[in-house]
């Protein structure tokens, strides 16, 4: 009898048992109590009426769903509408959404580059991005983490068509990328500079506009930009922002555009009414940078070793995996959810809590978190 | 002066401009009055009153957005009520929801793959599982397209560990795939399958339960599918349908699952609305492809060359890529909105105009679409 196709599937589960590393989905109920500090809900839009009503007002105004790709009838004057009111506020020309930031990812990483292009790629970047680098049909220079030297070096090594590529908040220790000085770098090298403003929209620049905008490279020319919708703007989806000649050019060429459904109404909906709601209340954006700004200080006077926040996440490493681990379960039984970071998800193989700070939190929900997260750390 | 980093797309544009290739986004109105024979929504469900409120109901109760990924903050019982919900009906014994039908084809070509597996990929599958390919460490051989004598031949030449990846309904041509062959062949040499059914489920099988069902081999030993939400359950998202071992092993190991924030709430929760209204009015399945095969009976009567659909998307040839453009800007015109299809989207190169069935067309409707094809039609 011929073999189980997946039975190397159970070994590699064993080993996965052996390892302490298994992974499990546990279902959130709609009234979950617990303090949640593991969402990436940075501004805590996804609950707020303004933005569920814009879900529901485009579900009904436009269907539940797009129908179709982007370039045949996926596209509505809905999306138009976000794209537009997206890349003004993050300071660009043009703008093209996505089903998620994975797909703008990928998008923005093969669709600007060939196989006489040079990625110069962060060590930290994020897995999309780095798939994307893989998709590309171009050569990968992989830099150490926020080293404008070693991408100038790199770009020197190469001479022709480049790409840098950025996270411009990374995700796991939460610090921000010298993007001016990347942008330098790449302007002297007539190289291009994309850059994953997933963390940042929402949290960094004037009133939550971006990394971009923060340290002063929006619009500028051979930047390009991609952002989540589905983090500060409490929803779903992704988009690229840049020149309008490069979203042009996305959507003739970006197979993760092409070829895949348009997102849904409903989620267009809620990002276009979180962007309204945080145009006209831009103190929620300074106000996640203070809480996160608490959080840090709270933990260090605790005697925890906490990186310090560029943005709105917070690392807090711990020695073992399964110490990160039963610190974030004994965290979530005594009520507050936290993030826990292990390999194979952390570049670095260093495991560890990951709070991250929402402009809704009160001082009484930063104490609690404090207090439990002290009382639940691991002994060293 | 350092050259622009985007010159070179100016020339691609260009070059674009003069092969009449050029693709631009057409934004729809809310209230628009044109016949639709180019989207997905095989079933008409995207605009149901149950479906909208399964958006909107869900939106209400668990925000609108999933405020993280699916193994942090991103699952809700939602997702794992549509999960138990989508594997039950399509005969699987698991399931696990993506953002997108094309993460949902990343992650099973990746995830079931390593350096040593064979991958055997039809020559006609979707950009998704091209990429999925592209993105395994593993060698890939593309065989004839439905043809599962070349896949034999591969598999034999290979003789380890090996998947066979195809489309279930291909979705330029409307062809069924091969499927209890493919199996067989697979199961044969204790090979897994593959199955993308984006096009088949809602319209093939008892019920719309989808091609695999259709064809005997849902829930075989060793066989994987893939659906969207997106099409004819008329929301956005996708699936990943196989053993209970194999989703444990894509939670754990599935780089488009672990790396993006879950699915939307109101996707989810239109996506279940959808289901539950299929399984309680099955008869849509057989409507859609009854509406597919008097489309093609009348575009046939007409003295037109379309291929005859296995399920509900009718592939009508033109002769030149211009012919095909301009015939359906022509149907455009005359108010019935088709699909157009041109390199490079075409895996053959030809150029033609799609048609897609709903299960919601009139009799008149069809009239109208047949009426307007042949009196739009180019001259041979």
């Amino acid at each position: 009898m011929p073999r189980d196709p997946f039975d190397w599937i159970t070994g590699a589960a064993a080993a996965r048992e052996r390892a302490g590393l298994v992974r499990r989905l546990r279902p959130r109920p709609a009234d979950d109590t617990r303090l949640d500090l593991a969402s990436n809900d940075y501004l805590g839009l996804s609950r707020h009426p303004e933005v569920i009503e814009g879900a529901v007002t485009a579900a009904r105004r436009w269907g539940a769903g797009a129908t179709g790709s982007r370039l045949v009838t996926g596209t509505t004057g809905l999306h138009a509408e976000l794209e537009a009111e997206l890349a003004a506020f993050c300071g660009f020309e043009a703008a093209l959404v996505f089903s998620s930031g994975y797909a703008a990812n990928i998008a923005a990483v093969t669709a600007l580059t060939g196989h006489d292009t040079l990625v110069v790629s962060d060590a930290g970047n994020h897995a999309s991005l780095i798939d994307g680098c893989r998709l590309s049909r171009a050569q990968t220079a992989v830099t150490p983490h926020a080293d404008p030297e070693a991408v100038d070096k790199a770009l020197d090594a190469h001479g022709g068509r480049a790409l840098v590529v950025t996270d411009a908040v990374f995700s796991v220790d939460g610090d921000a990328a010298p993007l001016a000085a990347l942008a330098g770098v790449a302007a002297g090298h007539g190289a291009a500079l994309l850059v994953d403003d997933a963390h940042g929209l929402g949290v960094l620049g004037p009133g939550g506009s971006g990394t971009p905008a923060a340290q002063g490279v929006a619009g500028g020319r051979g930047v390009v930009a991609t952002v989540t919708l589905s983090k500060s703007l409490g929803s779903q989806g992704g988009a690229v922002l840049g020149p309008a000649a490069v979203i042009e050019h996305l959507v003739n060429t970006a197979r993760t555009f092409i070829f895949d459904t348009g997102l849904a109404p409903a989620a267009a909906g809620a990002a276009l009414a979180a962007l309204r709601l945080l145009r006209r209340e831009p103190q929620r954006a300074a106000r996640v940078r203070e809480v996160a700004r608490t959080l840090h200080e709270g933990l260090t006077a605790s005697g925890l070793r906490a990186i310090r926040p560029d943005a709105a996440v917070i690392s807090v490493p711990a020695p073992l995996p399964e110490q990160a681990l039963s610190w974030a379960a004994d965290c979530r039984s005594a009520g507050v959810s936290v993030g826990c970071f292990r390999p194979p998800s952390v570049p670095d193989g260093i495991s560890r809590v990951r709070l991250t700070a929402r402009a809704d939190l009160e001082r009484q929900d930063i104490d609690f978190a404090l207090r439990t997260l002290a009382a639940t750390a691991p002994r060293a």
